[in-house]
C-alpha cells in the first residue's frame, strides 16, 4: 500500500472564551486535517495542530513520504527527521523550548495515524485492534470545565454562559455531565487566584461527592503556592495537575503534597522521562499522541510508564473528531490507562470535519468507533467550510496572550504569577 | 481471524558439547512449535523453550486462547496471565528466582509471534512491516564461540572438535567466519580460570584484529574478579556481558571498568529496569522476545532502552529457523539495536523444523525473510522426525549441570567461582 497522495487542509473552527494562565481563547480554532492517499484507493486520516508554522512543516513533510508504503513508519519517522530542518516555535507555551525532536514527533503524528487508519480499513479491523486489541469497549472522558466570560468581547454571549466563579464553574460541570454523563471532572485554573481557584474545586467536591476531581493551573504557580494549594485540597482531588514548572519544581511540590502530580508540560519528550522520574516529580503522565510522535511511540511512553510505576491519563488540546477517535482507539488498547481522558470535544458544540454517527457520548465515554480503521470519515461539506473558515478568519497561531491582552492590556502569562 | 485450533509440539534436536558455567549442553536440545491456526485457515508459527514446566504451562494456555481474534493480543495476555497459576521453575538458572510474571512473558511470547504471523500473511507483508517496517535488509549476529569437548562422551567428535584453549577457540571462530561470514564474535565463557579466558579472548583479538569482542561468563566471577578481568580487557572487549550476579554486583563493576556491561540475567524482566537504571548497572540490554513477553512487548522495552540510553543487542538460547525469523524480524525494525545478535544456529548444524531455503547468513547477516507473516513454513516432516527424537531422547529439562558431573562429580554451578 504505497501512499500516491497526501492532502493537508488547515481548518478553523469557533471556539469560546475559555480562559487559562496564557490568556483566553480566540474565536477561532485552528486545526490541520491529513488525508493519506494509497495506490489500492484507500484513504487514512489524521489531525494535528493548526498553527502556520507547524503546518508548513507538516506541507513540506507531506511531500517527501510520497512512495513509502504505509507500514513503513521509521521510514516515515527518518525522512521527517530530515526533512523538518529548525524546530518549530514551541506550541502554545505549554511545552517547554523549541526542539528539533519534538517538531520531528509533532509533524510525524497525523501521517502516522493516517497509516494506521489505511492498516485497518486494509485489515478490516479498527485501529484498536492494530494496538493490543481493546482492553475496555469505551474510553471514559472528564468534565473538561473552563473558567470563561459570557461569549467574546462584542458577541452574543454563548450557550455555555459565564464562569467566573465557583458557582458559575458548578453550572457548567452540572451542564457538561447532564449532555454527556462524564464521571470525572477537569477544572482548568491558573486564571484567578488561587484561593479562588481552591473554592471552586471544593464547590465541584460538595457538589459532585465522589466525582474524581482534577485541577490544572498549568504551572502559574510557585512552589511554595503549589504546596499550599496541594495541602488545602488534600482528599478533593484525584491528581493536581502542572502546578508548577519544570521538572525540579514539580519535584519539590511533590514530595509535600498527598495526591499525585500530572503534567503535559515538565515531560513532554522521551528526554524529560528520566530526569522526572530519578526526581519523582510526577506520578500521572498525561499522554498525547499529537506530540509523542503518534500512537505507536505513545504505546511505547505508556508502557514505560508501567514499568516505573507511573499512572497514565491523556492531555486534550482543541480538537476535531479524528483526534477523538485516534484518542479513543489509543486509550481503549492501553491496559494502564485507567484515570479518564481530558477532551475539548463539548467546547466544539458539534461542529466537526468527520461524518455523524460514528462518535458518541455514553455515560461520559466514547464507545470505540467500530473501525475498520479510525472508524470516522470525512464530511467533505464541513471540512470545505472550515477551510473556508480558515482562510477567512484571520488566525494563523494560536495566541490566547495577545488576544487578551487586547482586553486587559496588563495581562502577562509569565510564570510563576502566584 | 478466529483462533480455532492450536498445535504444541515438542522437539528434540541434536546439541554438541557446549561447556558453560551451568554445565555441559546435553546431547539432545529441546524447543517446543507452536502453530496457531485461524477459521480463515490461516497459520501462524511461535517457538519457544521445551522444559517440561514450561511446555505444559504452554499446552493448558493453549486451550483458553481457542476463540480469539488474533488481533487481541491484550486480551490473550490477560487470560494467560490468569491461567499460568504458580511460577514455571526458572529455566536454566540463567534469570534469576521464577515469579509469575516471568512465566506469563514466557508463555504468551510464541503465541503473539503466532499470532503476528498470522496477521502479516493476512496483510500480504512481512512481520517486520507490523513492527514499524525495517530499518536494515539483514541483521548482523555474532559467531558465537563455546568452550566444548571434542564430541559427547562416548560418542564420535562432531564436526566442530575440540575448543579448549586459546588456540581451539581461535580455530573455532576461524571456521565460524568462514562459513557464515560474521563480524562479531562472543565467546561464551565462565568455564575456566579467568586468566585462561583472557588469554583467550586475547587470541580472538589478535587472530581478528578490529572484530567486535564480547566475552560472557554467565555471572560466575566475584565483583574483584570482574574488574580485573575488565580492566586487563581494556580496548579489546565491545562489551562484557554478565561478569557478576545481580543488579548491585553488576553496578559494581560497570562504574570500575571501562567498557559497557551487557545482561541476559540481571535484567530480565520490567521490574528490573528501575533499579537497574538507577544503579548504572548496564550499557547494553540483550533483548530476548522469548522472555520478554513476545515481539511488541521487547519493542516497547527498546524503545525504553533508547529513551535511558541504554545499547541494545539480542541474546539467544539453542534454538530453530522459527525463532531466528522471529528475531530477525524484530531486529530489522528497532533503530536502536546497533550490536551483532546472538544466535546458536551454527550449532544446530543444519537440523531445522523450518523448510529450507528462508533463512541464509550473507555475510554474517541474515536477510529478513520476504514474508508474507515471519517467511517461514513448517517443515512436516522434519517436525516429525524431531517430535520423535523429542519422545525417545530422555530429556525432558534442560540440565547442563547434572549432566556435566556424570563426567566432572566434583562440578557444582555455584555463583560466583572465581
Amino acid at each position: 500500500m504505497i501512499i500516491t497522495q497526501i492532502n493537508v487542509t488547515p481548518v478553523a473552527f469557533k471556539d469560546p472564551p475559555l480562559l487559562n494562565a496564557a490568556g483566553v481563547h480566540e474565536p477561532w480554532a485552528l486545526r490541520t486535517i491529513v488525508e493519506v492517499i494509497t495506490d489500492e484507493g484507500l484513504t487514512g486520516l489524521g489531525e494535528t495542530y493548526g498553527d502556520l508554522g507547524h503546518l508548513t512543516k507538516v506541507r513540506e513533510c507531506a511531500e517527501v513520504l510520497i512512495g513509502l508504503d504505509v507500514h513503513a513508519t521509521n521510514q516515515m519517522y527518518a525522512r521527517i527527521a530530515a526533512t523538518v530542518g529548525d524546530a518549530v516555535s514551541d506550541l502554545h507555551g505549554l511545552t517547554g523550548a523549541a526542539t528539533k525532536e519534538k517538531s520531528v514527533d509533532r509533524v510525524f503524528s497525523p501521517f502516522e495515524v493516517a497509516s494506521l487508519d489505511i492498516r485497518g480499513k486494509a485489515a478490516g479491523v479498527p485501529v484498536v485492534d492494530l494496538l493490543g486489541g481493546r482492553v475496555r469497549d469505551a474510553v471514559p472522558y472528564s468534565a473538561y470545565l473552563f473558567y470563561k466570560w459570557a461569549g467574546h468581547p462584542g458577541a452574543e454571549p454563548d450557550r455555555f454562559g459565564a464562569a467566573l466563579d465557583p458557582e458559575g464553574v458548578v453550572e457548567q460541570a452540572s451542564l457538561f455531565i447532564k449532555e454527556y454523563g462524564f464521571t470525572s471532572i477537569k477544572l482548568k485554573g491558573g486564571v484567578f487566584e488561587p484561593d479562588q481557584e481552591i473554592a471552586a474545586t471544593q464547590a465541584l467536591h460538595e457538589a459532585f461527592p465522589g466525582v474524581p476531581l482534577r485541577l490544572d493551573p498549568n504551572a502559574v504557580w510557585s512552589v511554595d503556592t503549589s504546596i499550599r494549594v496541594g495541602r488545602e485540597l488534600d482528599g478533593v482531588l484525584e491528581y493536581l495537575e502542572d502546578p508548577t514548572p519544570d521538572i525540579a519544581g514539580m519535584a519539590a511540590v511533590a514530595a509535600q503534597v498527598s495526591m499525585p502530580l500530572a503534567t503535559n508540560m515538565c515531560v513532554v519528550t522521551p528526554e524529560h522521562l528520566p530526569p522526572a522520574i530519578a526526581a519523582r516529580a510526577i506520578g500521572v503522565l498525561l499522554l498525547d499522541h499529537h506530540y509523542w510522535g503518534g500512537l505507536v511511540r505513545t504505546a511505547h511512553v505508556a508502557s514505560l510508564c508501567e514499568t516505573f510505576g507511573l499512572e497514565l491519563s491523556m492531555h486534550s488540546n482543541s480538537h476535531l473528531g479524528i483526534s477523538l477517535a485516534a484518542m479513543t482507539h489509543l486509550a481503549a488498547a492501553t491496559p494502564n490507562l485507567t484515570s479518564a481522558c481530558d477532551t475539548h470535544t463539548p467546547w466544539q458544540n458539534g461542529q466537526d470535519v468527520v461524518a455523524p454517527g460514528a462518535l458518541s457520548f455514553v455515560d461520559g465515554a466514547v464507545p470505540v468507533p467500530a473501525g475498520p480503521g479510525l472508524g470516522v470519515e470525512l464530511d467533505r461539506d464541513a471540512l470545505a467550510v472550515m477551510h473556508e473558515q480558515y482562510l477567512t478568519c484571520g488566525v494563523t497561531a494560536r495566541d490566547d496572550t495577545t488576544y487578551l491582552r487586547r482586553f486587559e492590556p496588563a495581562f502577562t502569562a509569565e510564570r510563576p504569577r502566584w
